[in-house]
């Protein structure tokens, strides 16, 4: 229920899977929060405004214009409105100078945040949609090396490395980490030989990140001694599922520290502080991975993304006061 | 049908998905051939000598006591009569020596031939079964540099890198670039964005193999490329399927020629020349791969397994003459 404090925001973080809102109050704290897991995949009835009034309409009769901010793939071509990509180095001024707003009513508008892309000299572009809104949140609050300059990860299907400079993203990776193992274990060879582990995180991991770590021979030769490894009898059979795990992983934290320690961002490497962003089982596999690389690892704030839709509707000049 | 040559040896090749079976004479010249889907994953009524019966029983009939070999993954757990792995470096002396017989009935017996294993310093352990053979049929036609030194690949689901010194397998290694193609193709985001491609081999794959030969970035993020270029319009959506393919080709090729040329094989790496063990479409993909990296690739003799039965099966001492 709510506090004494006014609502001064309604943030949605609206992804493919899931739909978090929050109500903010004018200085940024979480009066409430609701989860839904009506991401844009799921079956919309009545389109994403049915689906965002049956979520947040109680909040929005309350406080009738109210404003609303939203990131995530809401704004991709198979969300609500297809909103264009800011190009990197950027921050929370370009964020809030280029929100697309979308009337609700004559009384209530959504505004949109933009992704951001990510054009490097190799010719291959990257993408992103939401995580720009959670590295803002963690900026907002001082997360990274005093908000200034840090690496952070975010871990997930597709994770994302971003680098920031001087409070702006100034660059970002994509790694398909998380659906390569979940291909690899669900439809190849390397699943027929995994076995249910027992425990929550296991050998096999720590086996597989250090091998990784330790080896700069081709990924597509690495990943068959999940196999070979097990025929040996040198990972057991209910540790395969993790040593693979920790194979990719290994692979993703190796790559992201070597293109951070040479990019334009903030020195990485041995010895640098990454911060995670996110929480569950998967955020423990990268800290760990990241301890065996020889790299601290920080947790994000709470509420990162709630975090940076109040900054970057702030510097929008949408909230009162 | 059979010539006039009398036949001196039965060879089967008999992998996962396929048999193949070879009549050769005392010179090793084909006499007759035959090939089944009967792989050891299809269902064998009356066990695998039944599925040898029907595929060449007559042969055994016309010619009581004609000695068959056998080689590739019938050799396995799952397969007919289960061999150990002979360790590399290692050639036809030692295949001949450690042929494994079973006897078919009192006037018949057929000779497993073992795969090889492969255990360098780094841990990771790697294995074949089927491949060896067909390497030593290379060489008894000379292939791959007068026969002495070489560099052989056997594009599959499970790709194989073989170094060849002094006439025998010196190391090798497995890459998966098939069915990791696959599996992103079939199962993963990937694949939604990508068309039927009109043409045979697209301009496409070109592009992801340069691509990749100029990058060293990892592979996890560069495969999400073949999503981010589709919606940039850098590469047209029928060509995404072949720019994958080009990328996973092209990295298997450059890992396998950087790892030649500075491991205990011959010399590699531009300028050398490659042989190319199969026939298809795929091996069409890895000979324009392999020009893109600056290197020749040559085919393999045909009939490179019934080659490689022969030249075991005579320096074991079962051919007559």
């Amino acid at each position: 229920m709510p506090t004494g404090n006014s609502a001064a925001l309604i943030g949605l973080d609206w992804g493919t899977t899931s739909l978090r809102a929050h109500l903010l109050d004018a200085s940024g704290a979480v009066i409430e929060r609701r989860s839904s897991a009506e991401g844009i995949l799921a079956d919309h009835k009545g389109g994403f405004e049915g689906t965002f009034g049956r979520v947040a309409g109680d909040w929005v009769a309350r406080a009738p214009g109210l404003p609303v901010i939203a990131s995530g793939m809401i704004t991709s071509r198979n969300g609500w409105v297809e909103t264009p990509y800011v190009r990197v180095p950027a921050g929370v001024d370009e964020l809030a100078s280029s929100l697309v707003p979308h009337d609700l009513s004559p009384a209530s508008r959504i505004h949109f945040v933009c992704g951001m892309d990510y054009d490097p000299v190799d010719g291959t572009p990257d993408i992103m949609r939401g995580e720009e809104t959670q590295i803002a949140g963690c900026l907002e609050r001082g997360s990274g090396g005093e908000g200034e300059e840090g690496l952070f990860v975010m871990p997930g299907t597709h994770s994302k490395w971003v680098s920031v400079r001087g409070r702006r993203l100034d660059k970002f990776d994509t790694y398909m980490t998380g659906e390569v193992y979940a291909v690899l274990k669900g439809h190849s060879i390397l699943g027929r030989l995994m076995e249910k582990s027992a425990g929550p995180l296991g050998t096999g991991f720590d086996q597989g990140v250090s091998a990784r770590l330790e080896s700069d021979g081709s990924l597509l030769r690495h990943v068959f001694s999940a196999r070979t490894m097990a025929l040996f009898d040198r990972v057991a059979p209910d540790q395969v599922a993790d040593y693979l795990s920790g194979l990719l992983i290994g692979e993703e934290v190796r790559s992201a520290l070597k293109d951070c320690g040479s990019g334009s961002g903030s020195g990485s490497g041995a010895g640098a502080t990454v911060t995670i962003v996110g929480d569950g089982a998967l955020t423990e596999r990268y800290r760990r991975a990241l301890e065996l690389a020889g790299v601290a690892a920080v947790p994000a704030p709470e509420d990162a993304a709630a975090l940076g839709h109040f900054a970057i509707a702030r510097q929008a000049g949408l909230i009162a006061g």
